[in-house]
């Protein structure tokens, strides 16, 4: 590695310590460098807002077990001062970084797996879709995987189930790279039922996220981690989708990016290529196998106009809103403290929000603790992908 | 009716006398008259291209017959000069003439239905696509053609089996308006299956065709009745197509024409719908449901780039090739005069395509009679639709 022990700790401190992508934590690192940034976050000494949104976590240090968890499975830490850092696929977050808040490229990378990002990036493309996929769905994005790997193009998805898991699969059939973004720690294997999958993966591939050991996929984890599954390919490529899928979360990512969007058509009798159908009529290309994929892939384009999305309760909260709200457990109920820990915010932080959420009907406290009120277990959780 | 027995007579053989479309005939008809340009004809005072064109039937005169069999079912006439005659729809080919040699208005059509013409066509939509439909391709189009006639549009096909058929069917289940344009006389009930269907069509839509009582629907006059169907609709829909289909003809007429074309997907493992994707990736509108082809039919745009389509042995054939050859019958042999009378040309002007025709290896010779050479059997016809 060229980091030196005392950086690389540095920066598994910072990617703990705030919750991703934090611009203001990114300016620290940049001025200071890892090292000195961190000092100073340790002890408070900076901006009061990171200050804030560092107070939970900044004396909770993991750094050793962190780095020995990582160390034990055989996977790496990769940083911006790494010859692997995919310089070239996250420079796209720089043309972009003025059209949305969150349009940062990651801290660093826990990977784990033989494939090396900034060479994979160059020639990957991502396939995603619904997890609730039919059997067409599975069978064209296992095909379209395994045609990829067999014109030497990497693949990329989320590990989830439906379209993801089919897509990875494939591409492992074919002995080709496919590269699983997570939403989650390098350790959490999620969903559950697809550790043999993304074990494989970590083997032939390579596992990715920007977020440190022990941190569970929460949904607003998945919209962040969407970013980077965008970035890394050089154009996205969505199997089935309903309606309401977050892919086309992802999709928006890929636009705000400048990479390809494109979209496989499917029975319009069938409510799982719904979203496809959608994006296709906005502009997304239309492709029915690898080489269409491929010829896509090269050329760089961008979608016409954004895809109509029917509104759910969730939808109208705002970012740190929807981060409580997803930090409280499907069951039962959790103090403010907790809450705070589970998403990196002041306890200060997350009165505001909660009072927000009961009033709008989504959280209900019960004897000073808060949980999800019972009305909203009918509402989805657009976890999605 | 508006026009005199003398008047009618003369466009019934005008209709007869030459294979359409006849720019030289319609120029004649213009300048004098159908009454005075008939018996130009028939003593043969034409210009001498027009002349040999109409050598082998210009004798043959079945106008008392063919108005008695069209009052018979209650048919009708619809010249130029009839208010029904549908100017506005037809104003496109005066539009696009300088493009296609024969993208000419019929000289007459003769009809049989409830359905009056000129209006009908101010608010109807194609709705085409392969005989070999699938359940699914069948299922979107009787449903986008119910939808639809729910929304007071009319539906235009081809009267054939596959989608043709199941546009017609959705059509009538919603006591909607249904027009069939025919390859063939309004006698001929074609294809033989679809003579129920056909005449539910003549008793709650339109009929209607350019040719006259008799005459056999040949694939050329699938091709040139196919400009009828695009002139005559809005907007034309897709529902599946194989990649070699028919349907790309009557798509390169709408384009022609500046008729806006749509296709609906279907799954890309379909052969049916490898046709609608070719079409969606060169610019067509995807439509998933009526609401979406009403919202398109009220455009009018231009697809971007032709779709490409493989090449067989008949596709090189000039017009005249072709017409020869699909006069000839699917099995034994018959003389060059009777080739001559089903293709409407000079028998002079049938050796000529006869003998390339035999070079080519598409058509044989036996005892002095021609007929198609074996080895073409197993080329499909491109009849189409």
């Amino acid at each position: 590695m060229s980091a030196s022990d005392a950086t690389l700790r540095a920066w598994a401190y910072l990617s703990r310590v705030a919750e991703p992508p934090r611009p203001d934590l990114a300016a620290l690192v940049e001025r200071f460098g890892p090292i000195e940034a961190a000092q100073r976050i340790r002890c408070g000494a900076v901006d009061p807002k990171l200050a804030k949104h560092t107070e939970t976590r900044r004396e909770i240090d993991r750094t050793t077990g962190d780095l020995e968890l990582l160390a034990r499975r055989g996977g790496r830490l990769i940083t911006p001062d790494d010859d692997e850092w995919p310089s070239r696929a996250f420079a796209a977050f720089g043309a972009a970084s003025g059209k949305k808040r969150d349009c940062r490229p990651p801290l660093v990378l826990w990977a784990l797996g033989p494939a090396r990002l900034d060479e994979t990036a160059g020639r990957a493309v991502a396939i995603i879709g619904t997890r609730a996929a039919t059997a067409y769905g599975e069978m064209v994005a296992a095909d379209l995987a395994a045609g990829l790997a067999e014109r030497e193009m990497a693949v990329i998805s989320g590990g989830s189930y439906g379209i993801d898991g089919a897509a990875h699969r494939g591409a492992l059939a074919s002995d080709g790279t496919t590269v699983a973004v997570l939403a989650g720690g390098i350790d959490i294997s999620s969903p559950a039922g697809h550790s043999a999958l993304l074990y494989r993966i970590g083997q032939h591939g390579l596992l990715v996220t920007e977020y440190p050991p022990g941190f569970r996929p929460l949904g607003y984890r998945f919209l962040t981690r969407n970013r980077l599954v965008a970035a890394l390919a050089r154009a996205t490529v969505v199997v089935e989708a309903g309606l309401r899928s977050g892919t086309a979360n992802t999709v928006g990512w890929a636009r705000l990016l400048g990479r390809p969007v494109a979209a496989v058509p499917g029975p319009v009798t069938s409510a799982a290529s719904a979203g496809c159908h959608v994006l296709l009529r906005a502009g997304a290309a239309l492709v029915t196998r690898a080489e269409e994929v491929i010829e896509l892939a090269g050329r760089i384009g961008e979608l016409a106009a954004d895809p109509p999305r029917p509104a759910t309760p969730l939808d109208g909260l705002s970012v740190v809103q929807r981060q409580v709200y997803e930090a409280l457990p499907g069951r039962g109920a959790v103090t403010v403290d907790q809450i705070a820990v589970a998403c990196g915010l002041a306890p200060a932080q997350v009165f505001g929000p909660l009072a927000i959420l009961e009033v709008a009907g989504l959280v209900q406290r019960r004897d000073g603790s808060w949980g999800t009120s019972a009305t909203t277990a009918t509402v989805p959780k657009p976890i999605s992908r």
